[in-house]
């Protein structure tokens, strides 16, 4: 090891790798050599990690150690650099979508997305209510004069005091404004009264992670300071064509420190629990809107999905997490803490509300960087799942049978009824260098994150941030430009792979997490975790989405014997989020029939 | 200064910037805190900043005090970053064009372009002979009988023996092959003899900068060991659309090491002297490529620009140098140093051999990760001037002034007679953050070239490099992955500046360097030598060209009292190639008159 690195994988050029079940490549487990640490442990490492003398070695230490040196930083590549994940626009509309005029405001968008929608079926009533109401389910609540939005608004209050009592301590939000709830679900109610609600979305209940700005709320990202610092002036854009199609905006869901790990675990806010069960995780770091999500107190919620920040705590806790194409929806009001690999993304009870949300706040706007026309908008037609024959499910076996054998054998058997209702194929492939690309996301994530808090870190104090949070920061500083471009060079190599691989089939399928929801354990309270093998098991599945910028969709698929839910995602092609929804729809369709409500759930539009 | 750095320079919204004369933003000059070193003193800094412990004190040192810290490292800015300097094709085809089918061939090219060119003036007799012959000169002169490749090609060999000569050692070439030139000009006479030449090209004489593939020749970009681990397989792009017109290509020109620096000082392969005065550098480094042209050995030859490499030694050694914008020209078989500030530009006595030479080779092939469809290949009908009027040229004075006394002097009288001439104006304006940029600029080359040489450095050794290049290349691996994500928001917010300045003017004039050629000092031979004050007066002007994609063109205006020459460049908007082409065109006509030749020429066509 010289001045200029030590020697690393040669990777054979990517035109030359097979793609095909007989592949040599070999497959690598997500390789973590780092242990378990909380409480005075955390302390220590982040104090080590610190210091200016003992920094560099144990950086050395440790990226030797995962691989990083081997797999990226003394590699020997000959791809070019991929900065951003952009993709060109489609050049043909599917079948089965509707194309929408981009010009269309919300509301109008909510309408023709409705059009889409096969009949609603009767509202379920109390007895047998087995699942969350639906959008349309409020709607037509309010419609009808069952209830409205105020009743609902102070029922969520109530719910949301309620979730917050000793023996439940939810913590599913960071901020939560009453007068303005209630003014909000005042001002739906009026517009119910005299029949003019602006949209099925009028008075339904939506959350917003506290990464996304929304009025009247600061955005502190999970921190306790970083609102200071960073004033909230202005909705989001997301948020402001929710608000504009007449949706209550409910408050700001509890999330992981600036998204920095996946447990959403918060020590400031408190653990966000999994309504699934208490004592166990939600994931991240959209943790609470998930978990609000979960637990009946909205159809929908907003999240940010970094490296699989939607899909994670979506799957964790039963619910679909949807997140677009790069370039999908404006980022204009979300903390800066990455430019290329995070999207605004989607969490819903059920596809067709992920569906309607995506409807409303995706305005296909792409980089400055880019002269890319925006995509033509276009809807899946969902009235029908038995048009979507001939799919081909690009499975991998070695990575997708990489996750405990509950999860392995629920998604095989999903795989097995989806093939016998619908005929849909799985074609075997090779994905290869997943975990060279699961280290260059987080060179990534970590360096550009690192760069966009930089001015604000300078402002702060180390002191206000979580243990978790600071030896994470401390870690994300920590990489060279070399190695943040030696990641941009496995970008073009996955782009490539992941291109062949949507030659064979139509979407790639895999378990959206390796685990379920791991237990919360009390030396993290206080001081926040480090547990990089089971976040690493968390996210091993959801690179590809975020690095490569490609649309993908968790959704509830089983649980575990622990009564955990379980969720399969579908990584679909640039643009095709038709698709992909599509599919969604076809297997909640099938796997609708064995949903359960969680141990923690609030009926907000149940008859008195 | 804790682990989260220390605090930098605020920058404004950019928008709120003033960018008229009257702006409170300060210039700042090339803020250089580094000695010149040579000698002994050169190998006692490379073995300080390759020593694990002295290194990371020295970089912070040598960063604080260059102003790194200060503008890039700790800056607080609020740009999203900028990666790959892409712009959209141009929407509107310019006045005094000529669209041009990108699917002809490079001979079909040439014919077209000729077409554009005004008539040719009688061949000059040799008596009265004061300027550089063009291709038209070489193509008519074989055309006539008067002579033909072959002697051309003998008399080529026969000077470039003579200016390797103890008085002499001119070092123009790195690589020469004279079995194979004297084939490529008997092949190219006998189809003269025909009466079959390919294009007016055939036969021409071409230099190609050895950064770039060039059968039979191994590419060294100036190392005694890079050619050993990446192997010459075929012809670069451009230099097989070259050889597909009839050019024969005469041999690899020297260049400083690896691109590394801008004096041309290559201690392997000699200090490529000036030909206006052999005690001189030629500058870099593109060095040889600009010699061969500036002595008569060519009409025209490749380089290499990513940090104004064809510009610097064009201006220095009196001949033009144009790059044309990011995208333009494939960079397929042309040593990937860098990704995203680089690109083929072309040295020529004259513009209308540079015009030529661009219609030839320009592909306007764009990176992978970009859909722009290419933009229309447009040419400058140059037959007149007259019709370039109302031309406005920006000028922020401060900076243009920087330079010495009489570039300064000889580039105002070129203004005011351009003004006379043909009625441009001249319009000031203020380019904030010239200095941040240069550094950002700085910062992202020296990542990309440590980064695309990594995997091959390992496999040399730090003995087989000049000093010079081993101290740059220890300097070039300093970077974190912050600094160049922070070095790219500055490319965004001067994409911004920039394009803003074109609302107001075509394109922006400056001196080409701040200085002329100076003096090659003997503790440099062996050891090279590191002169970042002299550099950055050299670089001042190019960076906008380079770090932003900008197409940019250097022509000889004059000459210091030494007799060194001097240049003045425009630089244009995106794609605007051919209105660059005709301003220069322009130029080189009022100051053509006043052109001399160097002591070191040699003549061609002359007859015997």
């Amino acid at each position: 090891m010289g001045i200029f690195g030590g020697r690393g994988k040669v990777y054979a050029p990517k035109e030359e790798v097979n793609l095909g079940p007989q592949s040599n490549e070999k497959y690598i487990r997500p390789n973590v050599k780092a242990p378990r640490i909380a409480g005075l442990l955390i302390k220590i490492a982040a104090w080590l990690l610190e210091s200016w003398i003992i920094r560099p070695v144990a950086f050395y230490i440790l990226k030797r150690d995962n691989l990083i040196h081997e797999l990226i930083s003394f590699a020997e590549q000959t791809e070019s650099p991929w900065f951003l994940p952009l993709h060109p626009p489609k050049d043909h509309q599917e079948q089965e979508t509707k194309s929408i005029q981009p010009d269309l405001t919300p509301p109008q968008r909510v309408e023709q997305a409705i059009d889409c929608l096969p009949q609603c079926p009767e509202m379920v009533s109390d007895s047998t209510f087995t699942f969350r109401w639906t959008i349309r389910d409020y709607s037509r609540a309010y419609l009808s004069g069952e209830t409205t939005p105020t009743m609902v608004a102070e029922r969520l209050l109530a719910a949301v005091r309620q979730s917050l009592e000793p023996n439940l301590q939810m913590e599913f939000l960071i901020n939560q404004n009453k007068e303005d709830i209630l003014k909000q679900a005042t001002e739906s109610t009026l517009r119910y009264e005299i029949g003019q609600p602006i949209s099925v979305l009028d008075g339904v209940p939506i959350a917003v992670k506290d990464e996304i700005d929304c009025l009247p709320y600061p955005t502190t990202g999970g921190t306790t300071w970083l609102h200071k610092v960073r004033p909230c002036k202005r909705d989001a854009c997301c948020v402001q064509h929710l608000r504009s199609c007449g949706a209550i905006l409910v408050g700001k869901t509890n999330m992981h420190e600036l998204g920095t790990g996946i447990s959403g675990i918060n020590p400031h806010y408190g653990v966000t629990k999994n309504p699934y069960n208490i004592k166990k995780i939600c994931g991240g770091s959209s943790s609470g809107s998930a978990a609000v999500v979960a637990a009946g107190l909205c159809p929908v919620a907003l999240g940010v999905d970094g490296g699989g920040s939607v899909r994670v705590p979506a799957a964790l806790c039963g619910v679909v997490g949807f997140k677009p194409t790069f370039g999908c929806i404006s980022h204009t009001g979300v903390l800066p803490l990455n430019w290329t690999v995070g999207s605004i993304g989607i969490l819903a009870g059920t596809v067709e509300d992920a569906f309607i949300a995506h409807t409303v706040i995706s305005d296909h706007i792409v980089p400055h960087e880019s002269a890319y026309s925006p995509p033509r908008v276009e809807f899946p037609r969902l009235k029908s799942t038995s048009s979507i024959s001939n799919i081909k499910l690009a499975k991998y076996s070695e990575w997708f049978n990489d996750s405990n054998d509950e999860i392995r054998s629920c998604c095989d058997q999903a795989l097995t009824r989806l093939s016998t209702h619908y005929g849909w194929k799985t074609v075997e492939v090779t994905l290869p260098d997943i975990e060279a690309m699961r280290l260059a996301h987080y060179i990534t994530i970590a360096s550009e994150c690192s760069t966009s808090l930089g001015p604000l870190l300078v402002k702060s104090n180390t002191k206000q941030f979580g243990w978790d949070t600071r030896v994470a920061m401390s870690i994300y500083g920590a990489f060279s430009s070399k190695e943040y471009l030696d990641a941009q060079r496995l970008r073009s190599r996955h782009m490539y792979f992941h291109k062949e691989i949507f030659r064979k089939a139509d979407v790639i399928v895999t378990p959206t997490t390796g685990v379920t929801a791991y237990s919360i354990q009390n030396d993290a309270l206080k001081t926040g975790e480090l547990d990089y093998i089971n976040g690493a098991a968390l996210v091993q599945y959801m690179i590809a989405g975020n690095f490569l910028g490609l649309p993908a969709i968790t959704i509830p698929i089983g649980y575990d014997k622990q009564g955990l839910p379980i969720g399969l995602q579908f990584i679909g092609q640039p643009w095709a989020e038709a698709t992909l929804l599509h599919l969604a729809f076809a297997t909640q369709t099938i796997c609708m029939s064995s949903y359960r409500n969680p141990e923690v759930f609030f009926d907000l539009l149940k008859k008195e």
